[in-house]
């Protein structure tokens, strides 16, 4: 059995070992055209911003190691330039000497990987201007730092934007981050990346939203980058994170099946349309775990399980990739902002019904020093209560509350078993109600329709019928403090504690909006209002909610 | 509807407040023998440490904020003093004036929580031996801080001992802590709390484990502690944290079932055996979610979970309560230790089968600054792979970890459910591959036979037939600088990356086991010698696993 993997960076590298582990006589060859295999990607911005100090740390695993413990004929410098499918070889070429030659394979293995998007813009190939894929193209970014640059201006606000961002500011630079959309992090819903833009801005970021790079010049200062509304930012480096294109041109050239955005379409054994030939990693379609949609992720982490189940197929066992459920995680400076499962938008684009709700809990008990607020965001199912997805936004604990959601979509689980989670606490790491808890709370309480659940788009009428819908009473139950220092235009308040004295005030043909500010006395005050014969809903999340979607 | 409340803390709170939330009608009466309601007892060794500084935070809601906000009746310093089953009223007894009166009801919860234990030893009722269950205990002990002792006996290293060790190193004192069994944390497996004794030791801490408080006498010094062993230790301040007993003697006067541990006996919604009267909290007898055995564990999250349910019964939900799974957590000065599930000592004592792995990640990727490691033990059924439990002794990221798997016992999932899961990644927050991955990875690894696993009790002769069954050939296969540090008596040395070659040398009659530093080379090495022929076994999680059984 001669294996042949094409690539050997995350996808490859994990599935050449996981061969080798199988099999002591199998002939495992890979073929990569960089310098290096398996280095670690998600750590470059932070060797370029100084966090990361040895570049060898970087090299996950050497070709050296691959070798001499595994055994596996190791090619870097060394590109696939074809697929003779029929003759079962590829044709290689040694990219030091130009040198071609075919090597026969039983199984082929392609892991190439997606390449960064360069946009033909003008001038778009000018010194300055870069992309961040690898480890040369790290290294240039370094040397372009080293010699003490001080302007950047970043294209692109996704995850690679965003840590790039982080990591030149640390550098001491000036950075501007030019994004299409109206938001940053567009696999976000919008009102989630709200505390991130804000933090951004914080940290001296100048945040440019709805924008584009239209062209780049050289200048004195070094570049120019003009801008779709007219500006132009000076700035002595340039790096582009606008997206990645899977490289499929040796899947496409070989006449395999690729998905209308490119990607290298599979079965759930990693097998293409030829069955002899696999694909893992960043450069193929795969299911969506919640939606069952197609899509592509190019995440590490499924990288890895997609080589391995791809080996494991090869050797006889019946493994299979699940999908993906696009669990992703950033810091950004103090923030940390993560996902898992499907978006609102996602939902609406598919047209999908669901429910939400939002809590802002802390993420340890706040009598403890310490306690951080998070924003967390449940999408669930009307009906059975099913998870479909989750974003989190926050400091400390939010990576815990994201991977706990993950598990219970995984498990299929609903917001009645997130009432029921036994999670652990002691003052440094939860609360008696951990967050999660608390969402499920919400959320199964309006499903059991003991809350009467209002959103902020139902209350400024841009959700459904408009305006029109509008509630002729909006009741603000926090403090006469908390209501002075910001409250939500029209709103009359009505602290609580007060709320059961002055029920004769209210009106009872009208419905009632009630909010606090993150929603508990909010659901109190719903649940005197409703059982005393009010139409009263409570805004989810209450006041830090609705700026979410509205600051001023 | 009138419901009494008799305890006003975690659970008798939480079901007042949430009676409240279903009735607004009804009649709720907390009577609590404290002064205070729903304080927070676990942050009360902090306040001792002094990293609470504020005792008032301590105070999660006081009975005025329960009155105005919730209508609720909360008469402090108030005991019941016994229940009249058949008139459906309790007798009650203001403890400022003596009086006694007598409240009707219509349900009836018990919330009387747990007492700590304060054996019947000479002397124990000297000043300065404290236990810890109320503000009031908690001032005392800070009192006698405050006069500046200098030397502390805790005995008892449970949760609260070693919460209690932790705050008074880090309030100066010098610290004895002594414990009756031959381990700290008697919930959990020995050779896990190794690595906690050690760090006890590194903190300045005087460990005495196997070793018992017989009495104590008032000397020059302060207190003189006796030991079983003859010593005594001079001390100004002794600390009693043995255990605690559910306050039943309400419910056994009223005739109401208790268990053989004194646990309240209650069915899936809370109700003791009189179908009026609830009980909740560590008062009680529940479930084991994974055994199914009746246990008691005295935890806040239980508690106000237990809390919720009864009110939920009481207004007519169909609420129950799923057991507890007995997750806990516990930070021990740098260290985390934590646990979900069923350990190995219970799983021996009811005589189930099980399987285990240890595995020794680090909490991020290691090319990141900062990772911290952590050892995990996995429990799961031998056949299936479902997961029986987890211990966690470790820094960051066992909070996480620990979480995820008390999901996924909630979940009923097993150990390849954990290979597939997608966890939140990027460098600052986990690896590609992260720790719950790995720990499936070698779990569902040896039930495929893909891996053939040794545990140490195997190696040792300690487990099953005895020394007879010693391999005869134990092979280190890490490098020889790590072999030279430290390696298992009678290992010979044959580093991995040599071991192809050097096969010709190895007994082809005997079985081998090899093992590494944490498992991952001794798998491969595993992998190259079965393939050839040999019979190998891998030592499960490696030397760092042999030495939490055997420390030289």
């Amino acid at each position: 059995m001669r294996l042949i993997i094409a690539g050997g960076v995350a996808g490859g590298a994990s599935a050449a070992t996981r061969a080798r582990r199988l099999s002591e006589d199998a002939e495992i060859v890979i073929l990569e055209r960089g310098p290096d295999v398996s280095f670690a990607n998600c750590g470059m911005p932070y060797y370029l911003g100084g966090e990361i100090t040895e570049r060898d740390k970087l090299l996950v695993v050497t070709p050296e190691r691959l070798r001499q413990r595994y055994r596996i004929d190791v090619r870097t410098r060394t590109s696939v330039e074809a697929i003779d499918r029929r003759g079962k070889k590829v044709r290689a070429r040694d990219l030091g000497n130009g040198r071609e030659c075919e090597v026969a394979y039983d199984k082929l293995i392609l892991a190439p990987g997606a390449a960064p998007i360069r946009p033909p813009l003008p001038g778009v190939d000018l010194p300055g201007i870069f992309t961040l894929r690898n480890l040369q193209d790290m290294d240039r970014i370094k040397e372009s730092l080293d010699r003490g640059v001080r302007q950047a201006v970043v294209v692109g606000a996704g995850f690679i934007g965003l840590e790039l961002v982080e990591n030149l500011v640390r550098h001491g630079l000036q950075v501007t981050l030019v994004e299409l959309m109206d938001q940053v992090l567009p696999p976000l819903d919008k009102e989630m990346t709200r505390p991130i833009a804000d933090h951004l801005a914080a940290k001296g970021v100048a945040l440019l939203l709805g924008e584009s790079a239209e062209g780049f010049a050289e200048v004195e200062e070094g570049l120019a980058v003009q801008l779709k509304c007219g500006r132009e930012l000076s700035s002595q480096l340039v790096v582009l994170g606008i997206g990645v294109r899977p490289e499929n041109k040796l899947a496409v050239d070989a006449g395999l099946a690729v998905g209308p955005r490119g990607g290298i379409r599979v079965n759930e054994h990693m097998q293409t349309s030829d069955p002899d030939i696999y694909a893992v990693g960043d450069a193929v379609e795969i299911k969506d775990f919640v939606t069952g949609e197609p899509t592509q992720v190019p995440l590490a982490g499924p990288a890895n399980r997609q080589g391995r189940i791809a080996a494991d197929h090869i050797f006889g066992r019946p493994a299979r990739f699940r999908g993906t459920q696009g669990t992703a995680i950033l810091r950004v400076f103090d923030l940390t902002v993560a996902m898992t499962g499907v978006s609102e938008k996602t939902l609406r684009r598919l047209d999908r019904s669901f429910s939400k709700v939002y809590v802002h809990p802390t993420d340890h008990a706040s009598y403890y020093p310490g306690a951080q607020p998070m924003t967390l965001k449940l999408l669930f199912t009307p009906d059975t209560g099913k998870i479909l997805g989750a974003q989190i936004v926050g400091g400390s604990g939010v990576d815990k509350r994201i991977d706990v959601l993950a598990v219970a979509i995984q498990a299929g689980m609903t917001v009645f078993d997130l009432e029921e989670m036994e999670l652990a606490y002691a003052p440094q790491y939860g609360s008696a109600k951990d967050p999660i808890n608390m969402a499920g709370f919400v959320a199964a309480g309006s499903l059991r329709g003991d809350q009467t659940q209002a959103t902020v788009e139902e209350l400024l009428g841009t959700d459904g019928p408009g305006p029109a819908s509008r509630p002729a009473c909006l009741l603000d139950v926090r403090t006469p403090q908390e209501f002075a220092a910001g409250h939500i235009p029209g709103a009359v308040n009505v602290p609580v504690d007060e709320l059961r004295s002055h029920r004769g005030e209210l009106p009872s043909d009208r419905p009632i909006t009630v909010y606090c500010q993150v929603g508990q006395r909010g659901y109190l005050a719903q649940r005197i209002l409703s059982q005393a014969g009010f139409q009263a809903a409570n805004l989810g999340g209450g006041f830090l909610t609705y700026r979410l979607f509205n600051q001023s």
